[in-house]
């Protein structure tokens, strides 16, 4: 086994073409076999092998930066960087994180978890070397739906300006999460197909030999023509109109191939991108005929390909896609909007069912917002599906576009609350704060996948503005699944459980926790009244006024920031309303970045368990009742 | 006069084209006349006056959708649509806004303050519209320099790929508010320039006439060649690559060429971009030479085209340019970057005697973000000057590349509070709430300019992650300012008046309303203490927990959103130490959008006044203090 050997990029640069050519079948089985257990970015790892290969084969790293945009992409980088040993915790608690990540290897020089900031990074780096006067590469590698991005485009346009010497390499899978859209992915496939353009490259060139043959005015003509070859022969007309010089597109699972076209590559003045072609998958079958599925992997029986699937009650995503489903039969004024992510926001039968209604931006989660302002302007019902980490990009359009205009968007936040494996970039943890100090918001979670049904009723049945519903990415609980949804009145909350010795006001997943601390407590003779708060905004306060009446202890409990969160709401209530010298504790996730691990895992670390809230029960109620 | 006549769109559709520019010769001399009163978006204005007789000419507001890309370029659609006399309240309090607003007209049909928003609003709008089965045209108004904003980019991408029928028109004027930058610019200047386009193409129609005379398999050659002609003779190759029909450039302050070129444009099947070259303050001379300074002018006197400005203390903006300057002679390290804002930002002077620090990427606030974040990453300080309403369209930004990674990027936060006359759009009310909550972010805001040069200098001094200071869009006090800038302890507050009946913590401009509070108080012997909260995040904590045992009556006061806010800040602080009882009442802006008008009109407006605040502490303070 080459593999063995191979513990640092130097390593690399000892072998052999024929020798790395073979190392690049031993990394494919180790993946196969590693991520079989642990799960993980199968498929777009695999396609890189190569690629991944050259760079640091021809590169020095970390002297020179390999910016891996979506960090997702560099296992194979990983290995190379003394990280081999560490596959089997991928992604678990304490474990290897699945992204690229600073604090676990000098080559790691940028990392991200959100896609198209790799450019914008690569553009600073090359800034900042340029600045201190070194030379080292900058190179980025994006795929082609991370092109789409808004902000990809925003520093394509910085860097065909400034000119500097920086490496774009465009790893063009025809796949980012989903298969792509826009006219830039009907533009990279053009070019892909269009053997035409060097076709006539080359008739040209013969033309222009027979120019003397020709005379006249028609030979100055000629001469003319030849200036604008460029617009006919170079396939990357766009990127060199955009001041890139463009190279490719090329076999990116030829290594001998890829490794003189970087070697090209790196000879040309100011910035160069160089078009890759990949195969999602690559070496392994099944994840080469589904590259969809195999994104993001969970273990598999390597022989059949057959992935283990938790059975149970169904996730959230999926009941949220039965919903919108039944209410679009019954609507036509709803459309369903997507930024890339028609399977993990479970719109797959949606789009099915409803192709004309299905609109899906590629990744461009903010045009999808405001084009979701624009359809509510003309009266259609744009359900905006999107993931909570990945609605932040959309924060200005939600605030400018939407709230201001108070239009009717409907907001399916999936993903909200942890997010387990994907770790730090993917919480879905800040959308409770920065969506509660926005007007005209109204703001749900469901404390069961039931009750998400009636929400989507509720939002659907809503029309003063902006309504948002955020799920978690968990199953839900099992129970029973009412046949017809009904609108829940807006700001209402619901007792869950009776108790006169201290009250919880608990959202979303949190209420089962709060239920489990209720019958602990019950035993020592507390009483613990459990809320279930589904309206994050507006709250209750018909009930929160109640509340202060009864002169209860008060625990809120949310599994999101706790700087700006709904505990934070209800402190505000409070002090707005002149009611003060309550007893009040606010539990949410405290004031830095949750890593990587399993759900219950990142809630037992920072506290969000049915003993903490025992614990302040305890701590909030007068000793006398503590002993009653 | 014809404008007289003229009120709404079908007015102009009696008159001759000869009437016409009439017409747009008595519009300008409106503009500049009712302006040099009330102060606005002038030079734009001036320069599509054509463009907007063009519009309303030869379609049919607001059956046809007018999308104005930031809309302050609307004054002459305004003009047309009914609004002609209340130019003498522009952007004043509960007087016509400045930007297009839908509660103003049926015509008004797009709102937005912030640029880039027109290609997806336009989308929804024909998507709508197709789903409805309707048949109104939709066009969408951009300038150049919103076009490189990232969701302009991602719009563009969705329109060319997905074929509906909807124009743009591109109006380039070589200037957002700053001189473009950007290789789209470029590429626009190219266009511009290149006249050899037209030249080639009637050669090479003339070449293939010839075909038959060359023979043989040259023949063939050109008529391969014949296909790819477009790609020498239009000069629009890059919006046509991207899946638009490309008409242009044409001269938009020409009304028969604008009349014409609109009607070839209409006849288009699918998305087509009509490129419309104007003269900002065409018809003005003043502002034709300088539409930089004529951008959003301040009253002027007509003749002389002197603006009339205020005298008194410098406005924070020119201290922070003093302050950065002053800082960068002493630190290489030491970057600025805006989003196209350098002369809103307090940044020429900067930009004249670092050129190579000055980063100017354009309308381009993500990539702005994460270009700093690289920056930081390898050892730079980049400071990151930007409005605070506009640093809303980095959040994801902040979020997942900057605080995440804990990097040393340096915001410098203009426009925070109350911005007058710009209005709800443009407030910069919302980042105390959305910046709070992230992790590792440190948030100040100055009591006066003289400690604004202090918080930078404490800015540069910080090793530990992101921090901000952010500063209003007013003048200063006229304080005496210091020679030497000094770093303040990180997470310090002080005691700018002692008092021991109640306690007031005020952020930034509100210690001012604050001080005048506790000077009337003191005439009924309360003796309010004026806490500087100068550091929003960290709180002093120190200084929180002595005055929970002091147990005074607690006032918080920010010109911020209330909810998630400062405030909040403060009852999170007392709720999760246990610190139960306090009499804490947070005063900051309700939860509304706050419309156009003065800095002092907003305020009072939502109660942010010494008036106020001596009725809290009234309502806080025991009865017995009251009469003491």
């Amino acid at each position: 086994m080459l593999l063995e050997q191979i513990n640092q990029p130097e390593d690399l640069k000892r072998l052999s073409i024929e020798q790395l050519e073979q190392l690049a079948a031993e990394i494919r089985q180790f993946l196969v076999e590693k991520l079989s257990v642990t799960g993980g970015h199968l498929s777009s790892n695999l396609g890189v092998v190569e690629l991944t290969i050259a760079l640091h084969y021809l590169f020095n790293s970390p002297y020179d930066k390999f910016i891996f945009d979506v960090g997702h992409q560099s296992y194979v980088h990983k290995m190379f960087t003394g990280r081999k040993d560490k596959f089997d915790t991928l992604r678990k608690y304490k474990g290897m994180c699945g992204f690229v990540k600073r604090s676990e290897s000098e080559h790691d020089v940028w990392e991200a978890g959100h896609s198209s900031t790799s450019l914008s990074a690569a553009m600073g780096m090359a800034m900042a070397r340029d600045l201190k006067g070194e030379h080292n590469r900058v190179i980025a590698i994006i795929g082609d739906g991370a092109l789409t991005g808004g902000m990809a485009l925003e520093a394509m346009n910085h860097i065909g300006h400034e000119k500097k010497n920086l490496m774009v390499i465009l790893n063009d899978n025809e796949m980012s999460i989903a298969p792509n859209v826009g006219a830039l992915h009907n533009y990279l496939g053009k070019i892909r197909s269009d053997r035409n353009y060097v076709k006539v490259k080359e008739e040209v060139e013969y033309l222009i030999k027979k120019i003397p043959a020709i005379g006249g005015t028609l030979a100055k003509t000629l001469e003319k023509l030849k200036d604008s070859l460029k617009y006919m022969v170079v396939s990357g007309v766009l990127f060199e109109e955009l001041g890139f010089t463009y190279l490719g597109p090329v076999d990116g699972n030829n290594l001998p191939l890829m490794l003189e076209t970087l070697k090209q590559a790196e000879k040309v003045e100011g910035p160069v991108m160089v078009h890759v072609l990949t195969l999602k998958g690559k070496g392994y079958t099944p994840a080469e005929k589904d590259s969809h599925t195999w994104h993001g992997a969970s273990p598999y029986k390597i022989e059949s390909g057959q992935m283990l699937k938790a059975v149970g009650p169904p996730m959230y995503t999926e009941v949220f896609s039965g919903a919108i489903m039944e209410l679009a039969s019954q609507d036509e004024r709803i459309v369903a909007v997507t930024p890339a992510m028609p399977g993990g926001s479970g719109l797959m039968k949606f789009a099915e069912k409803f192709p004309k209604r299905m609109i899906d931006v590629g990744i461009a989660e903010q045009h999808a917002a405001t084009l979701c302002a624009a359809l509510a302007s003309e009266g259609m019902k744009p359900v905006y599906a999107v993931y909570s980490t990945f609605l932040q990009r959309a924060y200005d359009q939600v605030v400018h576009d939407i709230c201001r205009a108070n239009l009717n968007v409907i907001f399916a936040i999936d993903r909200a609350g942890f997010v387990g494996p994907d770790g730090e970039t993917h919480q879905g943890v800040y959308d409770i704060a920065y969506l509660r100090s926005i007007p005209n918001m109204v703001l749900m979670m469901p404390k069961d996948e039931n009750e998400l049904r009636h929400m989507m009723k509720t939002a659907v049945d809503y029309n003063d503005g902006p309504i948002a519903v955020r799920y978690p990415r968990i199953a839900g609980l099992g129970v029973t699944m009412e046949e017809t949804m009904r609108p829940i009145p807006i700001g209402t909350w619901e007792v869950l459980r009776a108790g006169d010795s201290a009250v919880v006001l608990a959202v979303g997943p949190m209420i089962q926790v709060a239920m489990e601390a209720a019958e602990q407590l019950a035993k020592e003779g507390i009483q613990l009244r459990v809320v279930n708060a589904r309206f994050i905004k507006p709250m209750d306060e018909a009930m929160l006024l109640q509340l202060a009446k009864e002169n209860l202890p008060i625990i809120t409990l949310e599994e999101g920031s706790q700087a700006g969160g709904f505990g934070g709401g209800v402190l505000e209530f409070y002090s707005s309303h002149s009611l003060h010298g309550l007893q009040i504790k606010i539990v949410g996730i405290p004031d830095y970045f949750v890593e990587h691990g399993s759900v219950p895992e990142q809630r037992k670390e920072v506290g969000l368990t049915a003993e903490r809230v025992v614990t302040e029960v305890h701590a909030l109620m007068p000793r006398k009742r503590q002993h009653a």
